[in-house]
């Protein structure tokens, strides 16, 4: 079993907020995340595929292909975009580091075409990361 | 003649966007980063004090005042912002990266209390910055 | 179940020395990092905790809220200290980075307030880190 | 238990290409990374050997002796080499990261002195990793 | 006048050899970078261009753009490549960092559409780097 | 002429203290950097060399020579040190960042073989860095 990792790096603006509970409590639990015009990120992305390198290729998986599949399905849908008002698949989801990670997993999961999706690490910034392996 | 640099950061939205121009044309000259609802970035800021280190101190200024200048007079300002919509300093400048490292030059400029501001470098992303000297 | 991890920084002296043994057992074990004024470090650290993010915050547990906690209970402590002289808790303690993450488990372990603690590495220099997971 | 990481370095070129398949196919497969005449790499390596720390030391393992170890055994015979003509426990190997990964491995496992290997990470560049547990 | 750098990346393989010069004089002045059979690296490259932003779009060069030319016209010609045997612009050079910034400043300096090129920094690992400034 | 820079790293514990003043006045101005019993720091050093590449090398100065004398000449009297009282070259001098950088061009400066010691980059830590050119 060999883990592979493959980075990747979006911008996007987003806001925390949960539209079911007042201005207050909002401002209480997001601090200045809750920012009514947003705010933003450089956010880093570590996808890892996990499983046994075949012989003839010694690749679990092309990293070349990997990476594709991670920008095709995954960064042209956040990149340089508003994640709360641009993002179907982050619709009525808070985009906090957590919720976004595991929505990343349920994208990719079935478009890993060889081995297995193993972890998702999302970095908010260089100071705050998340990780997100599927249990 | 010694230069001392410290680095901050602050996390913020903003848009490339010309309100003289068509929307054809904003796209075309800022491309995504003309989305509407803007994205954002985790920037990291270098200011460089040049100066003569006093025999007594050793120091050309007091990093840690250095620090709390840069945080007070203009991190606070721009921090978890929206830079086209949440800063008066920057009302009316299109915020790419080269107009930002002028405008916090001005703010910071007259208020290094020792030695003499050298450089701003702003960096909107690893592999992006931009440098600005006062020239 | 995602792991949230926070990254803090602190600067600080310290000598690796058993005082049971003699100068010259110290010396063989410990080479240079038994010289007896001691040498230093810029220490980061990573804490890492998990949980299962609540909906209506979706954050295990809050980042702020968490450096706040690293900060005023760990990080004030040893931050520009000597490890050996200045510091209650690691009295009698050899502050290798092992012991040192091994006793910082024992003081953040309790006082995480939403999920559970789940590792804290300890980077001594850029090549030379640690790892403890409560185990 | 703790975890004690070293890192270390080296530079080497290599060509990803599998002798028993036709040029076509080690082009559809490897790509550039097929070129006849190899390309390089700065390869990052992170060494985890796991463990208890004696009292006496507090450490799993003498951090100095773990990176002459790493040297002399495994960053000497590939640094500034050819990785498929020059290194003889490459040979006939197709060197991938994973390949590399679990070849130094084999190497370094029975030459760990205190504690046990527990992962080796190998990073090709800045944006691809593999790490192998001996699983 | 802003500085506006853009970051790129390259791997590649090379020796350092001097034909003119017996094998000796080779292996006295290069040492293991004579390696016959070629070494390699993760190169990083940072192009700096100087101007004055003009005012209806606040950019010195627009970074997509520069970061467009320096991939078609440098990046595609060295990247996954053997610097000395398969790099046109480089035969009969010895690919030393130093020819390597001076050759990349002769593709790269007409090329420039908007403002000057003022600097050119390649890094060859994480410890040894030039610059070269036209001069 | 091209400018040839080799990074180079130490750990060392330092006290800011100007003995000539009271204990006041030295909390007043150093703050926690005065603890009395010292803290302490990784530094990063940057020594860069400007210079003509002569034709039959392609080098300004050998990188790895250049790495010896920084390492023979500056890092083994500093490494692993308490600055204020384990070295000579700094004794009587307050070990501020400006002042070691000072003092680290007076012993390199004339120890280049080829070219000339154009600047000294000291990294203090992450967020905190001088630089001295000889001016």
């Amino acid at each position: 079993m060999v883990y592979v990792t493959r980075k990747a790096h979006f911008a996007a603006a987003h806001r925390l907020y949960n539209p079911a509970w007042s201005d207050e409590q909002n401002t209480h639990v997001f601090g200045k995340c809750n920012n009514p015009h947003g705010h933003g990120h450089n956010y880093n992305i570590e996808v890892t595929v996990a499983g046994d390198p075949p012989r003839d290729t010694g690749m679990v998986i092309d990293l070349k292909q990997l990476a594709e599949i991670v920008d095709r399905e995954l960064i042209e849908l956040v990149d340089h975009k508003h994640l709360n008002l641009d993002v179907d698949f982050l619709k009525g989801v808070i985009p906090t580091a957590e919720n976004m990670a595991m929505a990343f997993w349920k994208i990719l999961a079935p478009r890993i075409p060889s081995g297995k999706l193993y972890s998702i690490k999302l970095y908010e910034s260089d100071n705050n990361l998340v990780e997100y392996r599927g249990e």
